[in-house]
């Protein structure tokens, strides 16, 4: 995904682009989506608004672009262990630092927060984030069909994306405490590996 | 749960509190949480300020509990049709009306954003709405148990409110459309029922 963004959209090397990003996260867990401005992001990276704007488009595309960048791993289509059980705690392993929990949910939180007053970052948080995540997990979940383990008419295929949000937001909700990996592989082999089997 | 809330709280007749209850609904349709003061309940129902406040203690308080008695059903625990899918299903058919299910839907997601934003009225939502609604489930799920339709230590009864709340919010988030009857029912059979008989 990056780089084809990169291709079509940027002269920026991407090292700089990183330096952005990195600005942009950073801004966004001092002062908060609705505080952060253009002005802000382009005096703290030395560029210019209209280059930002160029780049982006907007600042709902921007903070997408750089919660994406923020996100280490996962890439579902290169994980591949042999089995879709191997393959989903790979990606939990990789997509979800223990260590750094209380700021990534504390992030997060204050960008769910903001996507619920700005349907442009709703609208960019899912084409840049939920759907291409979820397209990526579907590569993952096509192979584990191949190899037999799902049956292709398997119906839960089709909400193991409700089964993901609901594992991730209902966590704080519920528990009001980040998720943690423990609690990941004990909701997918107690709820999304059933299903998909059954 | 209203006849214990009524008993010790209240000397208001039911009658008379269902007319509460009705107004704050409409109060919050019409101008939404943040707008709703104690004041216009007050002139709306033409009760004093100190009645509300003695009554229900808080504004978040009132509306939690307004929302549960504008919730058509359910109440699982005297739901019991001799199968975990037959008590799940007629929850899902007494719970959710398909035919007021956008404005439902509309003024749920008035109450979430506004939940985000208010500490209180997430507590008293999770109080009054959330908690008492899983410990009725819970009641369901153990007389499953009891029948062996469920083993005892599946640890998925640990996730069937995960599983809910995923299938409640998600729907709107991925497709930004309302949670039907028809959705849950199918939600229920590719996911809730085969964890819970793994």
């Amino acid at each position: 995904m990056m780089s084809v963004a990169t291709t079509r959209r940027s002269r920026l090397t991407p090292e700089r682009e990183a330096e952005l990003y990195e600005a942009v996260l950073q801004l966004l867990r001092e002062v908060g989506y609705d505080a952060l401005t253009m002005d802000a992001v382009a005096a703290a990276t030395r560029s210019s608004k209209a280059t930002l704007y160029r780049q982006w488009g907007s600042k709902a595309e921007l903070v997408a672009r750089a919660l994406k960048h923020g996100k280490p791993g996962p890439e579902p289509a290169a994980v591949d262990t042999g089995s879709l059980r191997g393959d989903l705690m790979e990606l939990i392993v990789r997509g979800f630092d223990d260590s750094r929990i209380e700021q990534d949910a504390a992030l997060m939180r204050g960008v769910g927060r903001a996507a619920h007053d700005n349907p442009d970052l709703l609208r960019a948080l899912r084409e840049v984030l939920i759907e291409p995540g979820l397209a990526d997990l579907r590569v993952l979940l096509d192979r584990a069909v191949e190899r037999g383990e799902i049956r292709a008419d398997n119906p839960a295929l089709d909400f193991v994306p409700h089964m993901l949000i609901g594992a991730l937001i209902s966590g704080e909700l519920i528990e009001e405490k980040p998720v943690t990996q423990a609690f990941l592989v004990g909701y997918f082999d107690a709820v999304v590996l059933p299903a998909l089997r059954a």
